[in-house]
Formats: structure tokens, C-alpha cells, sequence
């Protein structure tokens, strides 16, 4: 853990979250293979474009921003930061565009534009998830691949492509998809979604904060459990806040289309607890995230005021 | 390189590819995750299912075999070869799921089953894709995340993950499907034809190859070069042969349906080269991977033998 001091850009959090955002946006735009490239005249090219349209230009970027919080714990070297913060959000990006498809939640507005199906067509639109999610693991291990570099012989290389995968898959996101596929009209207890929310979404956000740290080399077991506790109630945070947001917010401020979990009679927090109770229950996680850091002092300070961040959001 | 010598099962190529064949088997279903698992009686069972269905009971086992083969070159211990064999073969059949929807080719049976979206759904089958896709990199990195083993030390797992990932994705598997759906009603040259399907189907074969390789440590340029020359005329083959039999062959032999290429208006080799001719080139394209095997010696043996076998094979 490097030592705690002064930082560039003080404790600001708006000018680091906008910093670390642009951050992101230009390593993104980097990771994206040129749409130039198009082979033979065949229109390979569509593909290359669609998949730019799916991910530039939009998104809060929550998770690099974890990434590279949690970077600031670890120590980690810039451009695996980068390059973890690129397949997080590559991972988000895909399971947007095959989630908004007619086949799943059917959806025409996503960022504030026409979805990737809409914009492309379906068959383009699976494609698009399906490159992306390849693009994710390739962007990863970019930066150490470089046979024989010192700086990187520490990257657990294999432990932190088993996190991504590990998170995304069966047992993570695409899991907690199938999960909230059967739990369509159903009545679920609190443990039940949680359940399902722990694999949809907090599975991703736990793996964004786990890369930052194993970017560093592994963690000691004592920092790897405090992210660990932070990650899973940041996790669970983040989806009271969406269910939240998703009963008090119009569909221009959300960028998506607002109402539409009760639309689907889809089970929320607001539909199990009741908006009060889902608004303490935010602001305990949040508090609870911020608590669980206390052991990792100043370098956790972006996951602290991160954790405010995702209760406090608009949006 | 190990030294060429006696070894078991001797010269015979279909003992060797059943035992290799059942050696993949047992590998994916170990590396598939148990139906068991099933969390909070909310059915993500059901996701777990639906990839055995997907993997498991059929299918020719090409790429593990590529694997395997490349292995005997390569020295590769053999849990870091079972694993890339999972890693290819879970790319491959995620591509079949997605490939099989409604939004792509629409087909009702692969394997000799109803495919994936007719047993499950469409929400089901995409799911299945997806989360095949994360397996492929799980099992690809499984072995190697055990922190100071001596012995996968000399394993380059940021170059295997790349490799996967370059081949599965937008450059590659990916990027040909895309490359297919604009091809659709048009007249290609043979060079359109040959570049669409070094990248739809050239690509993950090729990997197979190099990632049997590069279990082993970082090939030497000429035996990766050699290999490389061998996986493009492979790969070639494979495709020319796909497209004759196509035509030659009924679905039953197939496992899927024949004629569908026809029927679709899609290019093939058949179709723009005419029968005959496409025979001729599938033997020459043969003799070519097996040329380019020639500075390998004895160990290559089963590479060799696996391209007469993607020439001459019925279904």
C-alpha cells in the first residue's frame, strides 16, 4: 500500500470523478478497434461502428471509476488501471445491448439514444454483445503481454481474468440475468433479491474494485476482505438507488426509460420494502461501505466518497 | 520440442481421437458448472441446464483436438491443455446458440437436438451464449491462477488469453459473422469468400492451435510460423468441406440442416467455384497444412493426421 499523502487534484470529488471519467472515455475510445479497418469492402466495418455507438458517449463509468479508486489502495501501474477499467465497462456495455433486445427486456432508449438494436438491427446487436464481451478480456491482458516486463511480472494475470470471467458469467451477471428472467410476476422475499442483485449487478461492481486492487499485485487478506465488505454493500446500494430512481425519476433525467420494472411486474426493492424503507435502506448500505474502509485510511478515500456517490446519485 | 518417439496408442488416428475425444468430454463437464447449484430455489438452475445442453453430448470436438495435437508439439502439461480445449470448445458452441437464433440463421436443430432457443427460449438461449463466452476464459486461466506453481511459470497466460480473445471477437469469429450477415444475396470473389471465413471459422482453429503451442512456453518463430501456415490451410479446408457438404450430405449425417446455405442466398465455395473444383481445392488446401508441417518432425504426427481427417470427414 503506498503511503498516504497529498494528491493532485486535492479531495475534490466532482473534479476527480470528471478527470477519471475523461480518463476513461479516451482509454475506451483507444480499446475500440478502428472502424477504418473494414476488410475487402464487406462492411465489416458496421460491426466496428456499432460497437463504438454502444459504448462511447454516455454511461456514468461507475465502474472504472471503481477501478481506478481502487486503484489509489493498490498502487497499481496507470496502464493496467486502464486497461481494467476498459474491460469492466466493455462487460457493462455488452450486457446492456443484448439485455435491451426484444427477446429480453425489449427497451428503445438507452444513454438517451435509440438502443443498439434499434440503431442496427438485432442480428448486429447480438454481435455487437458478443464482440464486446471478447473485447473486455483482450483489453485486459493488453498491457501483459509484453513477454519479460519487470512491471508487470507482480499482475496475477490469471487471477484477475478468472475474477472478470468469473463475475460475468454463470455464477455472476449473466446468472443473476437468468434470475431475473424467472422472477418476472413473482413475489420475492428481501433475501431472495438480494440474492438476485449480489449476481446482476454487484457481482461486476465487487470484480471493478477487486481488478483496481489485484492491478497492485494481491492484495494482503485483511485489505482484500475490507474491499470485499465495501463492494458488496456499494453492490447492493447501487440497485436500492436504480429501484429507487426508477419510481421518482422522468426517463430524460434516467436516460432510459423510467417506470418500466413495474411496467414488467418486475420485483424492486420499492415494490418489497416501500420507498421510505428502500431510502433508509441506501443510505445504511452506503454508510456501511464507508465503515468497512476504515482499516485501508486515506488511500481508500475515492471508494468513501465513491460509496456517497452511488447513494447520493440523480441519475 | 520433446524428442520424437514411441508412444501410446501408436499411429492410429481414430483410437487417438477417441480417446482425445472423451478425454474433451470429460473435460467440459468438469468445467461446466453443476446444475446443483441452484441459487435460493429461484431457478438459475435452469441457466446452468441449459449450458450443459449447449456443450455436452455431440459436436466433433475439432478445436480440443487441435489443442491436443498441438500439445504433442509443445510439451504442454496436460491440465493447461484440457483447459484451452474447454476455452475453444465453449467459444465455439456459445457461437452455435447465437448463431442458431431467430435474429441470425433461424435453425431448429444442431447435433442432431432441437437447438438452444427451442428447448429454452430466445431470453434463455442468448444468456447461455453470453455465459459460455465468460466459461471460455475461466476455464482458460483455471489452472494457472494457483499463485508460484514452478511449473506453470513458462506459461504465457496474458498471450493465451489474447489469443482467445483476438479470435473470438471483432478481428475474428465475430467480425466474420458480421462479415456474413453482408454477405447475404451478394456474389463474392473467392478472395471476399477466403477473408470472411479466415475470420468466421479461420480464427478459432487457428487458436486452437496456438494456444496448444503456447501451453508449452512461447513457441519458437519458426515452429509458430510453421503451425501458422498449417492452421490457415486447416482452417481453409474446413470451410471448403463445410460448404460441400452442404450439398452432398442430408441433415440427418449433418446433425443440422442441410442445404440451408442455398436456401439462405449465401455464398459458398460451391457457389462460386462449383462442385469439383471445390473437391480439388479441399485436397489441395490439405496437402498445403500438411507441407507446413514438414519442419516439425515425428511431433506432429496427429496435426497432420487431423488434416486429412478435416478433408475427408462425412458430416
Amino acid at each position: 500500500m503506498p503511503e498516504a499523502g497529498p494528491r493532485a487534484g486535492g479531495d475534490d470529488l466532482a473534479a476527480w470523478m470528471s478527470h477519471q471519467g475523461e480518463r476513461a472515455e479516451r482509454a475506451l475510445d483507444a480499446a475500440l478497434p478502428a472502424v477504418a479497418g473494414a476488410v475487402d469492402g464487406l462492411g465489416a466495418g458496421g460491426l466496428l461502428e456499432a460497437m463504438r455507438y454502444a459504448v462511447l458517449g454516455g454511461g456514468k463509468r461507475v465502474r472504472p471509476l471503481l477501478v481506478y479508486a481502487a486503484g489509489e489502495v493498490s498502487g497499481a501501474a496507470p496502464e493496467v488501471l486502464d486497461a481494467a477499467a476498459c474491460a469492466v465497462e466493455f462487460i457493462h456495455a455488452y450486457s446492456l445491448v443484448h439485455d435491451d433486445m426484444p427477446c429480453m427486456d425489449d427497451d428503445e432508449m438507452r444513454r438517451g439514444k435509440p438502443t443498439v438494436h434499434k440503431q442496427y438491427g438485432e442480428a448486429m446487436a447480438m454481435l455487437v454483445g458478443d464482440a464486446l464481451q471478447a473485447l473486455a478480456f483482450e483489453a485486459l491482458v493488453k498491457p501483459l503481454r509484453v513477454a519479460g516486463s519487470l512491471a508487470m511480472a507482480k499482475v496475477p494475470v490469471a487471477e484477475m481474468v478468472g475474477v472478470l470471467a468469473t463475475a460475468a458469467g454463470a455464477n455472476g451477471m449473466a446468472g443473476g440475468q437468468a434470475l431475473d428472467l424467472g422472477a418476472v410476476g413473482k413475489r420475492l422475499s428481501r433475501r431472495q433479491l438480494e440474492a438476485m442483485h449480489r449476481s446482476k449487478t454487484g457481482a461486476m461492481l465487487a470484480a471493478s474494485v477487486r481488478l483496481g486492487l489485484l492491478g497492485g499485485g494481491l492484495p494482503a487478506p485483511d485489505t482484500a476482505a475490507a474491499a470485499a465488505a465495501y463492494a458488496d454493500a456499494v453492490g447492493l446500494a447501487f440497485q436500492v438507488v436504480d429501484d429507487i430512481l426508477d419510481v421518482t425519476t422522468d426517463s430524460g433525467t434516467l436516460g432510459k426509460t423510467a417506470g418500466k420494472d413495474m411496467a414488467q411486474d418486475k420485483p424492486t426493492y420499492v415494490s418489497i420494502l416501500g420507498l421510505a424503507e428502500s431510502q433508509r435502506l441506501a443510505s445504511d448500505l452506503g454508510r456501511r461501505a464507508r465503515g468497512a474502509l476504515e482499516p485501508l485510511g486515506e488511500p481508500a478515500l475515492r471508494l468513501a466518497q465513491l460509496a456517497d456517490f452511488v447513494v447520493d446519485r440523480v441519475n
